[in-house]
């Protein structure tokens, strides 16, 4: 097991990596204090974890609630139930949320911990490779909206995070390999080495073994802190961890959210950010190839669908990473350190969604 | 105009008092920064107010959503509406949500400024007596729950308040009275030589002076202020804004929400909370009936519900501000100064809500 600690004051907290945690009764109950707990789960996930996790909460009172799978029920009514289940089980301020299963149980479990009582203590144990390296990092909480990702939503952080490498295994390829993209993104934008680390360990992380993983999770959540502890709220280098984002933001919704993993969208969208990069003169067509080349070992998507340049434009601008209008783009310097642009020209977007998205407006 | 300052570091914010403000554009507009605006209020309030609003607002980009008016409807269905206006007019993090009408507006303006795009700016312009001296200090947002009030809510300060006092004209004469309950709290709780201000300016209050009631909102505010800067999360002192509260809200839960208005229940609530004190030897029976008179004359209702003990143990247990099962009860240490109790006799609880809800269980 690696334990990796987020520095943030008082609200610091432990992320626990390694194989075989949710088995070790020491590790989960240390990790939450409160008597009275709400484990979030997914339907999918109940019944491959949730019976495991509750042994190894014995003695607490423990409730819980299954949430439907899928990012497409990631909003306000799913997240009622969330507190319907909080107030029938009459749990009080000092109760802990446990959200045990990915991206979007993590984002609704933390965001009606956020708000219960005006906030409670909660604790993720991530069950996909993506929560492991994205969520369990940056206290964003949150749901979907019809207008766009993550438009509700709150900053609480957890107390711990619990990320057991064993529950990758029941993971789906796809799933696991989105993740991989997110894993990549970290070496992209702030770590060349690892990024070299990720080239040669591709094949131990995609036949899942423990060590690799667990140095991959580490590594991951850890270029993440280093990136969120000096910007906290999201002014200036925090944005670099969108690379791929804005560009994806417009796959997934222009596709329906569901259709494309949101990995495998900032995957592509990675790849555009890399094109682009390209067309500024910041990295070399040899560094795009590598990083497409990259991404397909990994078995991710790198074709966008052709909704047009228009339409893709229009997706981006809806993006609540807009400032005043002014597309902010997260894009290379070098292969290994991100930078927020928002002076690029014009015709070299227009010539990257170009390239990606299709020439249909 | 008198002007009091909130002081909480980086989110210090002011609070506008006076007759005429709303037709003061350079007081409305200097206090909301953004050019993007969203106006939340409710269909009574709107075709009151909401025009005057705009024209302060001159020159920016404003637009509003009307809720309908009432404590029932401020629930998470609601407050979706919220968000869909923020989504359908495009507003970003920069833009300002304002909040224009009662206690139920400000909480769910300023819930959804809290949660969208995770925290946006937001300005008060409370319209009743009750969100004048309560809402505009302490940072306390949300929505209920059919399991109890403020359920579900987050801590989000304003930018600036602004309480004109030539609104109270219009608000009916029933709900100005359950705000005056809410100002005799900040004598009883801090401030012994408040409450015999208050005893000698009623008349001129409930005439709705102009100058009386510029001073009793400001001291409400400084009050209620001085207690939520030394314990901003509520640990400690801040407590004591709940006299009244406990009682108050077996009251209105019994009654279905809306049939007492919060202030009219947290008024017959501090009379019970009164008679505790009195039976612990706190205060004299003189001093209840000074207070039960006071009430009286401010022709606030003084008779609770005879919904019976059992009844009113039950819904005082499922409140929220229970710690452990034990229920905490604000009362009087001396008429003027406030005090939490956890530690009195079960009897005495007991013959109070005997007295006061009936002996009905």
């Amino acid at each position: 097991m690696e334990r990796l600690r987020i520095d943030l004051g008082e609200r610091s907290y432990p992320i626990l990596v390694g194989p075989g945690l949710l088995h070790d009764a020491a590790v989960v109950a240390g990790s939450v204090a409160a008597r009275d707990v709400l484990v979030v789960t997914n339907t999918t996930v109940a019944p491959l974890y949730l019976p495991r996790l509750e042994r190894a909460l014995e003695g607490k009172r423990v409730a819980s609630v299954a949430l439907p799978d899928g990012e497409q029920y990631k909003t306000l009514e799913t997240l009622a139930r969330v507190f319907d289940a909080l107030v029938e089980h009459r749990l009080n301020r000092d109760a802990c949320v446990v959200a045990l299963g990915g991206g979007v149980v993590g984002d609704m479990a933390g965001f009606a911990a956020a708000c219960y009582q005006r906030g409670v203590d909660y604790v993720q144990v991530p069950t996909t490779l993506l929560a492991q390296v994205d969520s369990s990092v940056g206290g964003k909480t949150g749901v979907n909206h019809p207008g766009g990702k993550n438009l509700v939503g709150a900053f609480h952080q957890p107390r711990a995070v619990i990320a057991d490498t064993d529950t990758l295994k029941t993971l789906p390829p796809r799933e696991f390999r989105a993740g991989i993209a997110e894993v990549i993104k970290y070496g992209l934008i702030a770590d060349a080495g690892f990024l070299d680390w990720i080239e040669a360990h591709l094949d131990a992380l995609l036949r899942l073994d423990g060590t690799a993983l667990t140095h991959a999770i580490r590594r991951s959540c850890e270029v993440k802190a280093e990136i969120v502890a000096e910007d906290e709220r999201e002014h200036g280098r925090r944005a670099l961890l969108n690379l791929g984002h804005t560009f994806g933001h417009a796959i997934e919704t222009a596709t329906g959210y569901g259709e494309w993993l949101h990995g495998e969208a900032v995957g592509a969208g990675m790849l555009m950010a890399a094109d682009l990069s390209c067309r500024l003169g910041w990295i070399g067509a040899g560094d795009v190839a590598r990083i497409r080349a990259l991404l397909e070992r990994a078995g991710l998507p790198v074709v966008a669908p052709p909704i047009g340049v228009g339409r893709a434009l229009e997706l981006m601008g809806m993006d609540k990473k807009v400032l005043a209008g002014r597309i902010r783009l997260v894009l290379m310097r070098t292969v290994g350190e991100g930078v927020v642009a928002v002076d690029y020209p014009a015709d070299a977007l227009q010539s990257t969604l170009s390239a990606h998205f299709g020439a249909t407006a």
